[in-house]
């Protein structure tokens, strides 16, 4: 089979792989589309190499079809249309006995710290898989992993009907995190300054604010009778976000911190303490999520058409990764691995 | 009467006043007691000269007796026995009418941005009044507002029984939130790098740390079985109590910020992403703190005369804020009124 392998020093190349048998409790699939997510560039750009084996497959954004079952699995069948929630707790951390292992403390993420989808068949775990319903097609279900993402912060954020919410940030996440919260009933707004994302915005039907042109806090306390927004999420990973956020927000208001800080940032501690502002760490999803975010596609109710920019072939992985990387235009590019 | 006038400069004098009538809705308060919070040695050092008009009468953590009733006044009569909570919220702003008019957007604070209880008599709102049960004794009513600070505090964190709880910090507010988290049942840790703090803790019956002598991290790891802390207070309001707190705190725990920070402080988001942590300001209190610290007062559970370093006249006040200010060894110095 064809398989896309990461190969250190900024390179992607298609090469022939053996088929991997499903073990006990595992099932293979053949992969039908598999989405390019940040933590990938992030791989190519050689900031992961600790994390991920040279040479490896990553990738896990995907939608697949089983074709073949190890020992011992009873809840699924081959031709089941699936996806794959990507995490490999341990179980026995105090994460996990504690019920959240989405963030257990040896948690494995699969397509990072284990082979992932960018190849035509994927072997995994049965634990991980998620059946789809007949409505849903394979293209759009190759959103439900970062779609699940942001129904994980959007309930983190405790987002309510006609509630004020701000997106700071309008990258793939953060676009999902407003379509979610929008389809919740919120009055949402988007802060980016990218002049792509900010159309795009506009095209989702988001109300987008440009904080380089216009001061976004007086601009929300107008918006929303002085008492600034119910639910803030910050998923630019920016110092200027973070010092943005916590001006937005009224008393006891939430934020949501969804962009990875690679260092510590300046936070105005004081404004939770003059506001009881709360702050909430929001990292990947349970399977309540990935439930959510099927449904949701499976509804149709969200533009997902718009977000998906490109679709490209397995040996146009590497060129998609620069591209990306150089800051183009696009959101989503999905690579087609049956192309 | 006799009343402690804050003259600016560094200065605290007593001076003849006028006793002032209680218009509609007031009382008029013969004040027993008034203990030292950090609040007036931030006045006395003229940090706060934009809120306090000089020459003012500030103070606000107090006991006394009604002995004059104004107009339409009806749920006290003259010889209560009381405590002010000191605040005085607008009612019409979002947070007032979100329920949190403890964080009211223009909240003035008795005793701060009014006359407050370093006089014979306080005239105050009667909505700020709780009564004292007979067996609360003046004194340890004049711990009741900072007990409150602390009820509000450890509520924020929902303490439970058998909780690990990591308190960075041991002044008055710092101990009080240890001693109202160990009655709850919670296994509390105090981390403190004063001497005759640390003392006074492992007299209260605390668990103590000094983090100058040993690594407060793995030492919290161990003591929770590698989990990490249930909830943690910052109340050092200290750049390193920031760094070490995020480190403390096990997935999904709750970080309370109670210490005053006066400029933005590093805070390492990465942490809160990885175990979800969650981050809550907490300001002051609200009714059921009040009604909680003085339940816990009455039922004597509290080592409370342990606090009360000193006793002093008004006249004393002056040379108390200078002490205080010097890092004398001491906790809390109540001030007596009628001495």
């Amino acid at each position: 089979m064809k398989a896309s392998y990461y190969e250190g020093n900024r390179t992607f190349g298609v090469r022939e792989s053996a088929i991997q048998k499903p073990g006990r409790g595992e099932v293979r699939l053949k992969i039908f589309y598999c989405g390019v997510c940040g933590t990938d560039v992030h791989i190519f750009q050689g900031h992961m190499d600790s994390r991920v084996k040279i040479p490896q497959v990553i990738g896990h954004e995907m939608s697949g079809e089983i074709v073949e079952l190890g020992e011992g699995v009873e809840r699924f069948s081959i031709g089941n249309r699936v996806v794959v929630r990507p995490l490999s707790p341990c179980s026995r951390c105090p994460a996990c006995k504690a019920g959240y292992s989405h963030i257990c403390y040896n948690l494995k993420f699969l397509g990072i710290d284990t082979p992932g989808a960018f190849q035509e068949f994927w072997t995994v775990p049965a634990y991980t898989l998620h059946r789809l319903p007949e409505s849903v097609s394979m293209k759009h279900a190759a959103l439900i992993e970062p779609l699940s993402v942001a129904c994980h912060d959007v309930r983190m954020g405790e987002v309510k009907k006609n509630a004020y919410v701000v997106v700071i940030g309008g990258g793939p996440i953060g676009m999902l995190v407003a379509l979610v919260s929008k389809n919740k009933g919120a009055q949402v707004f988007l802060s980016e300054i990218n002049p792509f994302r900010l159309n795009l915005g506009r095209e989702l039907g988001l109300e987008v604010i440009n904080p380089k042109k216009e001061d976004i806090v007086p601009y929300i306390e107008n918006k929303t009778g002085k008492a600034g927004a119910d639910v803030a999420f910050e998923v630019s990973a920016s110092d200027s976000g973070v010092e943005t956020v916590t001006k937005l927000v009224k008393a006891r208001g939430r934020i949501v911190i969804v962009g990875i800080f690679s260092n510590p940032a300046k936070v105005d501690l004081f404004r939770f303490f003059w506001r009881e502002l709360q702050l909430f760490g929001a990292r990947v999803y349970e399977p309540q999520d990935f439930e959510e975010a099927i449904s949701l596609v499976a509804s149709k109710s969200l533009p997902l058409d718009i977000l998906i920019s490109e679709v490209r072939p397995l040996e146009e992985l590497h060129d998609t990764l620069r591209k990306i990387e150089s800051g183009a235009e696009g959101m989503k590019t999905l690579i087609d691995i049956s192309m």
